[in-house]
């Protein structure tokens, strides 16, 4: 099979064996995928992986122990954990000291023809959402995590900093819960797109900095905002940490303490309210989709999501 | 009257005028107040303070609008909020935007024969407190800040990093609610101290590096430790900071987001629980004084509170 693989560089190969399932798996017939910033950082040698990248898919299932299941259209949660420590029996199989995490740490992505994954990850799509959106269930289900541990609707304003992909659906999703929200942009095109999806969205620098909010979630992508993010939350206000790429530069700490702030970091979310949201329209991600190549041109449509302006590309799997 | 002063150099000066409380402020003669970290800071530069520092201490009310108080012995908190924000409405004048603070931003502080502060900010001592233990509130009350904002009680294991005279406080304050508490030190004296105070106390680094914990408290008051405190908190944990001196130093900030943690910055605290604890002998002190020096010997006692090993440095200012 076709896949996308890092093994110190990234190069599509073509004769790829097809994964083989493990106990309680199940093979799934990879329709669509995109293209995440954590891909890109991979690719860059982060979190040392090597294998098939991709973790964000719509796929149709071609074999399950659960019957049922094969010929359903589904997204896959991408945390694999053993099943059987403390976290896993909690429920927080996300945190499993020896998880597989799927296109990012010991276990072979979704930019391929098939990929395995325990069919207890698997969530059935709705026929009325298209691939394209199918395939944004996980990063929204990630933006959904934000409401788990943050108290979003309670907050007298929220500030979304970032105009990218990430931005795009963060703001929505909270913006579910409290209209009070501001997307922060640099860029006049894309804070123009955020605006196109009903998001309060300003540009940013100088003069128009907002006052600082109760809420704030870094979707820069970009460790050298931190100062800024920190500068533009309210004392005893909360700055949520998206990114995982934001790595390594020089941080002030003083702030967090004389304004008692706290820095929630959140990562992977709930399927259902990411699939309910998409399928009811009050999600919408079409906007964001920049290009979708097909598989045999994965490494152009890297490229391409690595290009400035970029927003969300997928790959294109369904044509054998 | 003497005054520790910082213009740019630190120098004791014996002419200074006694400060003019201002309205609905008290006029108290300093007994004792203790040198903390943050006055080691402030006297390199940090914060750009200019006047006398010092903010822990306790001393008698010579001056009140409130005449009940006159002859009481007080210690005082340190924030001076305008009273009319939004901040100081809701009882919140800690983080009032224009507030000045005792020795730290805008207001003369207590390392000097008199202080000033509005009457609301002073807290009645109990006799059976020495001047000696009265001069440990404000810092003990910062401790107890910690469990306004952290399910100290409810988490499964507490770690305190740092085994000088904050991670001693707090790992006391800290142990009143949660007996499943470790203070982790690297100088097998203070170690040593700990364990004469009752706490359970080990030396770190290497194999001995415990388990990571649900609460960790950050007490070295270094912005090199941090990456340790990250990675000795559990997924999902909490990691307080207390100390404003951490800042600049390179962090890799995806440990917050991949093990989603709670980064919790805390400041100064109540200071009811803090005089009850100290006069039930809950929390203890006196192995914390590494010396006290009278008033004239005030630089002496700065240069003593920075040496290596030092704990509390007190200034005796009762003699005239």
């Amino acid at each position: 099979m076709r896949a996308l693989r890092f093994d110190g560089r990234l190069r599509l190969a073509t004769r790829v064996a097809v994964p083989r399932p493990g106990r309680g798996e199940a093979l799934v017939r990879v329709r669509r995928a995109g293209i995440c910033r954590t891909d890109l950082e991979i690719a860059k040698g982060y979190m040392g992986f090597r294998g098939t990248l991709g973790h964000e898919f719509v796929g149709e299932v071609v074999a399950a122990p659960t019957r049922a299941l094969v010929g359903r259209r589904v997204a896959g949660e991408i945390n694999c954990g053993c099943g059987r420590c403390g976290w896993c029996r909690r429920g927080e199989g996300n945190h499993c000291p020896t998880r597989t995490v799927l296109g990012i740490v010991g276990r072979d992505g979704a930019f391929a023809d098939w990929v395995a994954l325990p069919e207890e990850n698997l969530h059935p799509i709705p026929k009325r959402l298209t691939d394209e959106a199918a395939a944004f269930v996980e990063p929204v289900a990630a933006a959904f995590r934000i409401l788990d541990d943050v108290d979003v609707a309670g907050a007298r304003d929220v500030l979304v900093l970032g105009d990218g992909k990430l931005g795009l659906l963060v703001a929505q999703v909270l913006g579910l819960v409290n209209r009070r929200l501001v997307l922060l942009g640099r860029h006049a095109e894309k804070v123009a797109r955020a605006r196109r999806l009903g998001i309060d969205a300003r540009r940013g620098g100088g003069r128009r900095t907002p006052a600082p909010a109760d809420v704030v979630v870094d979707c820069t992508g970009s460790a050298a905002g931190l100062p800024e993010a920190l500068a533009l939350t309210r004392p005893r206000g909360t700055l949520v940490l998206k990114s995982t790429a934001a790595h390594g530069a020089p941080l002030n700490l003083a702030p967090i303490v004389i304004h008692e702030l706290k820095v929630v970091g959140s990562r992977c979310g709930p399927f259902a309210p990411a699939i309910a949201a998409l399928r009811d329209g009050r999600v919408r991600v079409g906007p964001l989709v920049t290009a979708t190549l097909p598989a045999e041109r994965a490494l152009e449509a890297f490229r391409a999501a690595a290009a400035p302006g970029a927003l969300k590309v997928q790959i294109d799997f369904s044509a054998a």
